[in-house]
């Protein structure tokens, strides 16, 4: 299938771009590569070094043989956005190029808004453009399981049937999104149930839980394929922080009492998540939910579990508790139903103490490349603490 | 109390403004008269005259002595927005300040993005400003009842409690919104209940029904504080349109089979409503939403009871079905909830044979001004039909 990846040179874009080529799918990335650009206005940088998308693709192609497009364009540019798309004649376009951090969006105004216009004026006009250059392609939307917050019932997949007085209708799932950040991914979704109805475009909407892991059988297969590793407060997902935390003999760092309890993937999953969802598209008029993640975990528990690998591994670290930055419930029910993707195969890679132990060597490996100062929270949702402003640190 | 109304220029911005000064409130508005823009930019005029905003408020002062602030700021504009709240140091913020417009944010993308635009980042500014300058104040926003769409079941008031797999949370009554000017209201009740929560902030928000009628005590005192009137296909809400038709001997044009049903008000209610919201605070951290609508009426049996006002008028008008140019239910249930307003001591002013007479002797008297092209719908949501563009009619 012709497959256009929006936010192809990214963490989950760039793994399930190399994946889908490798799989025979005819992949062009759009991509502005803002997000290097987010890196060095906060100083940041990915734990294992990442080429240019240049030089991935050429290697990719030397390698393999297989030819990736690339058209760096913003999203957010309607005449850009359409001018590629109807170049790329997609069967699926799959929409990853989003502002995909919390903290992110919670440093300031700022970038509150600057998270809302990437990420929603960006998806108003990717439906509109399919809906003038391709309403037959399938969108597949990367959302996230963060939308759904932590409510005390089941959370199903995108819907949910209501009795009421004696009634009943089968309604979106009600959304608790927990920042600026997971506003976005619920309006988008939203903006394309309402596009589907009004506009019979196709979508599925994924809404992913926190991955892990950053290697796939591609990205391992050159250095110049490697996929980015986050590891600092703003970027960095838990597991891969605490993993490089215990690669170092750093404490850690669990966000108050650790009784959060979250949906996780491997990186390995998403991939295969992405090409279930593009080899099975759904009819016109159709708005599909799959909630893509493979098992949930308490993030205290996670430490323990990171902290037993590492201690294994020869290197004894303690938990630490630091004061939760964010406004979230630190003890609560959460059960999330994950069965659309498994019964269009999805065979789920449960995470391993072998998975632990990788990342952990992986982080020993670049260990010279880690700056501990970059991983304690300093974005606070609350009180406006000191943040890690854009103004002293831009390259 | 000191209450700051953005929007205070507009339909209902206007009217609420000056009932809040007659009750002796201190009132500043803020309003940036983009929605006289956009009348000029669309070949669109108010049935009745009005006047310009400082002749409206020297007018009051004049007939009643009674001082109304004018900060000629754009909510999108956040320093400004900034200095407002810190100068006028309101108890309370009303926010009219929208794009209200369901066919407006249809007409391209171009309308869609700026209707998204100036709502939700005027909205987030709103937040963010609250908690900058003012946290205590209470913010009372405007939504609407078409948020909720035409569920099958009954609608409460923003929130409903599920009962699911045996367990049970009370959760953010789901939302199906039918145009992309609705998917911003939805996005702004998200974004206010997301900082009420997370900053302790206090807000009301009012998803309120279809106002119809113009006049108030305040806005019949003088011409010069005349309340605008809307009659076309993009502003002109549909009971006001009708009793316009009916006033040229014109067909009352129904969209569909008219068996779509909505919630009413009359404009004297909204202004009372407002001030039983701003009167009656809500403590920090609290989000409180009002259904605030008196009536809910089919649309087939609107036309056909204003026709039999004309027609004891003299008017003999007939009521024409065009074809409907949303994607919407034209048969559906419909019962929603407004309690809340009525406990805190609404006295609703139903629907009465006079008020739509008056609309109708209103609309006579200004039938040199009405533009019958202005009124058959024009803005397509599914097919793109020709669109009132914004090329030609630039003023």
């Amino acid at each position: 299938m012709n497959v256009l990846v929006i936010g192809g040179d990214g963490y989950c874009g760039w793994a399930t771009s190399l994946y889908l080529s490798s799989r025979g799918h005819e992949v062009t990335i759009a991509d502005s590569l803002v997000r290097r650009d987010w890196d060095r206005e906060h100083g940041l940088d990915s734990l294992v070094p990442i080429a240019s998308t240049r030089r991935r693709i050429d290697e990719w192609l030397r390698l393999t043989g297989r030819t990736i497009g690339f058209a760096a364009i913003d999203v957010t540019d309607y005449d850009a956005l359409c001018a590629t798309i109807s170049a790329a004649e997609p069967d699926a376009i799959v929409h990853f190029g989003q502002q995909r951090s919390a903290p992110f969006s919670m440093i300031d105004r700022e970038h509150a808004v600057r998270t809302h216009l990437n990420n929603t004026v960006g998806n108003m006009n990717v439906l509109w453009a399919l809906r003038e250059r391709a309403p037959d392609a399938h969108l597949v939307k990367l959302g996230t399981m963060g939308e759904y917050g932590t409510p005390n019932i089941d959370v199903e997949e995108g819907f949910i049937t209501i009795e009421h007085n004696g009634r009943t209708d089968t309604l979106p799932f009600p959304k608790q999104p927990g920042s600026f950040y997971h506003l976005t991914k619920v309006s988008d979704s939203d903006q394309i149930l309402f596009a589907c109805r009004a506009w019979n475009l196709r979508a599925t909407d994924l809404n992913q839980g926190i991955v892990y892991g950053t290697r796939t059988e591609q990205t391992t297969l050159s250095a110049a394929l490697a996929n980015r590793y986050d590891y600092d407060h703003i970027f960095g997902t838990v597991l891969n922080r605490f993993c490089v935390q215990a690669a170092l003999g750093h404490a850690l760092t669990v966000y108050g009492s650790g009784g959060q309890t979250r949906s996780f993937l491997d990186i390995r999953d998403t991939v295969r998540c992405i090409e279930i969802a593009v080899t099975n598209p759904v009819r016109p008029g159709e708005y599909r939910v799959f909630n893509q993640f493979t098992e949930m975990f308490g993030i205290g528990g996670l430490a323990e579990r990171v902290a037993k690998v590492a201690a294994a591994m020869g290197a004894e670290v303690p938990i630490a508790h630091v004061r939760n930055p964010r406004t979230e419930r630190e003890s609560h029910y959460y059960n999330c139903v994950n069965t659309n993707l498994r019964a269009l195969g999805l065979d789920p890679t449960p995470l391993s103490d072998e998975t632990i132990a990788g990342l952990i060597e992986l982080a020993r490996e670049h260990r010279d490349r880690v700056d501990l100062r970059l991983i304690p929270p300093r974005v606070e949702w609350r009180d406006g603490a000191p943040v890690c402003g854009g103004t002293s640190a831009v390259a």
